[in-house]
């Protein structure tokens, strides 16, 4: 298959352009390096100085003898990924090309406007593209488990029958999205849902949970060849975030009462579900919503788990209680349906201590690059 | 009360900018004539050239000695609202200032690009305009009753309980719009929930119907004062255009089987509808929605109305049977609630046969001037 991955340089685009060349699919990896600027502005630079999409293909080729085309562009200009389309003519395309920080999304004007204008005018070249230069691909974007917000009613996969006073009809599951980057994401799926409803696309919208991990299989072990790992407070996952505290005896920030229920998944199972869902596409006219994640934890068990692992590799891990810099409800109703994917054939990494250790030993190892004070937040919603 | 109406210069927000100043608010206008040019453009000028802001402000001035400030200016441009709402901090900002045409927003890919970016843009603008210069300021944003689309359970105000598996929890009312101009509408909507919620601030969005009329009273019958009269298939709604089709002897165009069914009013009620919003305004960290229309009728009722009032008049009026341009249900289910301004104290103009022939009247005194190449539908959603 031939398969364009809208910012491919990322935390899930990098590996995800590893997985599916590995497996032989054509890859063209595009991507401007915003994060990268923005973890730079920020002074959120990841633990280890990545290499270039550039320098990381060409690492990859000399490893695997698989190619993966890159192009560094910015996915937002108006028309430049048509143009790229019109000749790569994709079978799938991937959309990471996303500002993914809630916190920064949250930090202040700027960076609300930069994100919003982003993720929508992304979303919309994506469409627009895939109309003008290879109508049958399939569109699989990145949405967010974040969308759904902690409605006190179960959460479906992206579609709800409503009955009401007598009469029932099938809508879009209703979203209202904790911070202003969550609320771009629902802005995406709305775009998408009007563009396969109305123009005949294909789509699949991947609702992700917080994704850990460190690597991935395709990376073999070699270091220039992991995506970049950010333990900081705007673009550190929380299961990433508590691994790097443990190495560094920073006690495990947890915020408010730690009871926030969400639902996560291991990267690889990341790169899994990209695949399940490109290999069985929905037909033209359909947006399919697939809730992506593997198992539920609240924020303290997490801490608790982190906790419990490092002291097994001899770390001294405590936990801190901080005032919650979010706006979020700390007890609240969660139960959302992902069977989707395990239809598909998901096979799930559950976390395991294992997992957790190696992200603890991977941080340890170069403790010494890790700056604490970009750990405890620094943006609040207020 | 101080007033900023953003769109001041288009078919309802110069009105309303008139109503607002008649009765001695403190009014601010403010528009780029975005509509202007998107009217030249595409062959769309309105049936009476209308003078510009300035003049028409000068006019009213000259005639009842009440004051219209204007500003010629972009609202969509990053800061430009802020700094004018830090001059004229306003208590209510009256949100018009979008490209307001579902056929346009349907043209292609410029015309689509253009429509999301100007419409997102000024929604977030506005909202940061009063987040750091006018806290306080009730945002009153004109949304579109399209929103909804046409669903098989009665259309609610704007929020909905859903009981779920046994449990329940009220959202936002789910919407699929149809075209891209009304899916922009909704991406607003989604903004705006997010900033009620989370940031506190007071907002009523007003899910208007197709409005009908070619002047409000306060322009005393002075034609220099009447808003801008589309009669083509991109900005006219759909009973000006009858009305003017009836005066030209072009027979009405009814898109598909006309069973489609809308809420429609007149445009005085939509001055009506502002005021009682503005004079009763949400609690902050409330985003009260209302639907504002006064009666529903289906395309081909509203044809065989004109035609008879037409036929009174002494026109010969034929009803045409076009392909549906659009993709939209023509038979379905319509029951919308729209107690919320009824509750306010709405004292509705219904339509009526003297309306409706002093349009037709007010077009056939200016036959001449009508262009009658842009009344077949020119966009097609296929």
């Amino acid at each position: 298959m031939r398969i364009a991955i809208l910012g491919g340089d990322g935390y899930l685009g990098w590996p995800a352009a590893m997985y599916f060349a590995a497996r032989g699919d054509t890859v063209l990896a595009i991507d401007n390096y915003l994060r990268r600027r923005l973890a730079r502005e920020t002074g959120s630079e990841p633990l280890l100085p990545t290499p270039d999409l550039a320098a990381r293909c060409a690492r990859f080729e000399a490893l695997t003898g698989k190619r993966i085309a890159h192009r560094i562009a910015d996915c937002a200009e108006d028309g430049a990924l048509s143009a790229m389309f019109a000749e790569f003519r994709p079978d799938a395309a991937i959309h990471f090309a996303e500002q993914p920080s809630a916190p920064y999304s949250m930090r202040g004007r700027d960076e609300a406007r930069l994100t919003l204008r982003n993720n929508v005018a992304t979303t919309f070249e994506l469409i627009w593209a895939v109309k003008s230069a290879a109508p049958r691909c399939h569109i699989v974007k990145l949405g967010s488990m974040g969308e759904y917000g902690t409605p006190d009613i179960d959460i479906e996969e992206g579609w709800i029958e409503i009955a009401h006073k007598g009469r029932k009809d099938k809508f879009l599951y209703p979203r209202a999205g904790g911070s202003l980057y969550h609320t771009s994401k629902i802005l995406d799926t709305d775009l998408l849902e009007f563009e396969t409803r109305s123009g005949g696309l294909r789509a699949t919208d991947l609702m992700q949970g917080p994704v850990y991990g460190h690597c991935s299989d395709e990376a073999r072990d070699d270091e220039t060849l992991f995506p970049h790992f950010h333990y900081d407070d705007l673009f550190g996952t929380v299961i990433n975030r508590f691994a790097a505290q443990a190495a560094c005896g920073i006690p495990l920030t947890v915020y408010g009462k730690g009871h926030q229920r969400r639902g996560y998944l291991d990267l690889r199972d990341t790169l899994q579900c990209l695949r399940l869902a490109i290999d069985a596409p929905p037909a033209p006219g359909r947006l399919r919503v697939l809730n992506q994640f593997t198992e539920i934890f609240a924020v303290l068990e997490l801490a608790e788990r982190v906790r419990g692992v490092g002291a097994r590799l001899g770390f001294d891990v405590a936990i801190r209680m901080l005032d919650n810099p979010r706006r979020e409800q700390e007890e609240h109703y969660y139960r959302p349906a992902h069977d989707g994917l395990w239809k598909l054939g998901l096979e799930p990494h559950y976390l395991s201590d294992d997992r957790l250790a190696a992200m603890i030993e991977f941080v340890r190892r170069r403790r010494d690059a890790v700056d604490t004070s970009r750990i405890l937040p620094r943006v609040s919603w207020a």
